[in-house]
């Protein structure tokens, strides 16, 4: 998980305007006025995203051609929670839909899904599909009337959507089993295994084991061949969390990194964190055709004559804007090769800056085949204090040269870590950076060390 | 909740263009075909919710300005999860929530909220916020650790996603109590009281009533005074589905028809269905500050210094767009005098439509202030054969005067529904709807009577 210790103050938040706590809506403004405080208040108070030396969160820049087609959605704006209201857009999200889930191996007949919110809402779909197919008396029933306690597996490096999903569907923490994790970070086979055989012993009901592709932290991928084998053999639903690393589907040099993705029954992915698309666009992608429509549709009210098929009937949201369009479009105009070659790049900026941070006497700590960087310092005693490195990241961040972050492992060690999301981001991006740090940790041991 | 069955084949979906199921994305196209194609494919291939003359679903046209601070928001594409990260962005969202919450009543020192994706995930974060006040415990031990189960209350015309989220959580369809309607299809106060008794009787653990405000298919609003001193005596969580009906908070001349609002622990409303601004933009209001962190906080994660303002602490999403940048742009250039305009007209129009309707022989089955109109036809014997109506609403369609649709009440009658819920919709707009009704009828009607 991140950890948002540098809570920097470069932003500014609410510019002069609208800084009225007691009415801010008493009297009407001019439009111009408006958008303009709007336009400036984005561009002071926010941590640009959009921005090549943006190093933060997997945020991505959104694309001219993703702005476009998100413009155009969100004029015509259709109302996705019927297929009839909206066949066109609908048509358009499942064929993007199925063609996603292709790259990660599923077949496109029975492949299906739906875009979300963001991964948050994916992961909560992704248990909900998990319960319904363990559980289907709960549907009814509740959780109450179970035998035993379902139980679910995540790593501790996992994202904590998982943990708020499982609260959330009345699970409770005492729900989720957290996984240790191996030196590399990523979850071990063989104490999952352990833990799925003591819940049973115990008389609890394991139903659920989630992987992660590219861990938030350290951007680490769970072994998922090995993960796989366990939840087959145990009978449970295995999702995969690739809201960030499930763009190795789409770099043929990384398939490998997700061999056995095709073996679990659900994925996330964002394609707000990789395909160049603005927030907020998530994916819960499944190999089971039905699963969705038998975990969300409400059976309580008036059916359509096939709502089997229908958005609100097969997602958390009801009503729904066309999350899809911008995905879509860059998808359309890139083909599968641009988004290779645009991912491609990524990859090889974040080889060069763990390379370049080597040589200048920095120690990687992370081991991944993704773009994302986990670093201290080496050259120094005290290289590796959080402060330091806080103050480290603080300095680069004033230097214009980069915004990168501070995040805690679950063994508790904390580290810097940047991260390539964006396509604008270049070569001198990365040597700039790598400078930056450089000289930002010269002045930050030299204030230090003063008396 | 409506009935869909309207599906109409007006509405073309796919356009020649990305109709290849194999692989869409194999060869790249250019940026202005990919665009065109979206752009056509909407216009053609969807029910106009921009259109002055769409009476349908709760959709609103957006307006301009609410289009333009849109595109600013998505081209800045501020990442929302964490304060720090998106100072301007929050502020606003926190500023409009409280002045809206304001307009309910609620004390603004106290108010709080949260921008969602639409009215669905609100009614399932009340939901949450219920259960986690009634049950603390739940967080860590789940439902299952409980003494009883936990049962909500929900009129038979209100939302059906307050079910789903009822399912979503755990608690089964057997958890969900569907109190009966008067009449007026408004929740009967006496049923709600002598359900909870019963359910208190038998070992139950009641915690939450769900009241509405403009149900989905009538328009109708529950005795909300009542419903609120019931739930106050039976110390149940109170929360109010005014996802649309909201609307009459900022009509001066509707406030009485929220009267007791305020005493809602927590409201639905979703500004994508009344402020002119497009999908999705939902909101969760309430008067507890904090309920918010309480329900989502994750606990097992690293926290920031203070998570408890941080959005993604206290809402079902993570990763966030900056979902409340129209809904803000839309009040601060109207202010509360352009809202009360605006809505006060879509008033009188549908006051206008009612009139106009009886005056041709319609009957008008609901009842309610607000602008949403349902009716039978009684100049014809076969008047209220749920076939005709179809093929009525069909031809009105094609005829090009209005997209209306067919709902079923929770007693099983079928009725045509027509609701104002564009700023656009003007004088004429009404008329030709009416006039349209008025000869389509009668098409219908010498057609079915044809040998």
């Amino acid at each position: 998980m991140e950890d948002h210790e540098l809570d920097r103050d470069a932003q500014t938040g609410m510019p002069p305007e609208p800084r009225t706590d007691d009415d801010p809506f008493a009297v009407p403004r001019a439009s111009e006025t408006v958008l303009a405080a709007l336009a400036a208040g984005l561009r002071e108070g926010t941590v640009s995203t959009a921005s090549p030396r943006y190093f933060g969160h997997f945020t991505t820049a959104p694309s001219e051609i993703a702005l476009r087609a998100s413009a155009i959605a969100t004029e015509a704006n259709p109302q996705l929670a019927t297929r009839s209201h909206a066949q066109f857009a609908v048509d358009v999200e499942d064929l993007t839909v199925r063609a996603l889930a292709s790259r990660f191996g599923y077949a496109p007949a029975t492949a299906d899904g739906t875009f979300t919110s963001g991964g948050a809402e994916a992961n909560a779909m992704a248990l909900a599909l998990a319960l319904a197919r363990a559980f289907p008396e709960i549907a009814q029933r509740g959780l109450r009337a179970l035998a035993g306690d379902p139980v679910l597996y995540v790593s501790n490096e996992g994202h904590a959507t998982a943990a708020r999903a499982a609260r959330l569907a009345g699970l409770g923490s005492d729900g989720v089993r957290i996984v240790p994790v191996d030196r590399k970070l990523r979850m071990k086979p063989g104490a999952l295994g352990e833990a799925i055989a003591r819940d049973r012993a115990r008389g609890a009901i394991p139903f659920l084991v989630v992987a992660t592709a590219g861990a938030t932290s350290a951007g680490t991928i769970d072994p998922i061949p090995e993960i796989a084998a366990i939840a087959e053999r145990a009978g449970l639903w295995l999702h995969l969390d690739a809201a960030w690393g499930g763009l190795a589907a789409f770099v043929p040099e990384l398939a490998s990194v997700l061999e056995g993705s095709a073996r679990a029954d659900s994925i996330t992915f964002d394609p707000h964190k990789t395909l160049a698309v603005p927030l907020g666009a998530g994916m819960l992608l499944t190999r089971h055709p039905r699963a969705l429509a038998s975990a969300f549709h409400e059976q309580a009210g008036y059916m359509p004559r096939d709502a089997s098929r229908d958005p609100y009937a097969r997602s958390t949201m009801w009503s729904r804007r066309f999350i899809g369009a911008p995905t879509y479009a860059v998808l359309a105009s890139l083909g599968w090769s641009g988004v290779a070659e645009m991912l491609a790049r990524q990859v090889a900026l974040g080889d060069r800056l763990r390379r370049a941070l080597g040589e200048r006497g920095w120690s990687v700590v992370n081991d991944t085949p993704l773009p994302v960087v986990c670093f201290v310092d080496a050259t120094h005693e005290d290289g590796a204090r959080p402060d330091r490195l806080a103050a480290i990241a603080r300095e680069v961040d004033a230097r214009g040269a980069g915004w990168i972050t501070l995040v805690r492992f679950s063994s508790g060690t904390r580290v810097l870590r940047a991260c390539v999301t964006s396509p604008n981001t270049r070569e001198q991006d990365i040597d700039a950076l790598v400078d930056s740090l450089d000289s930002s940790r010269k002045a930050v041991f030299s204030r230090s060390a003063a008396p």
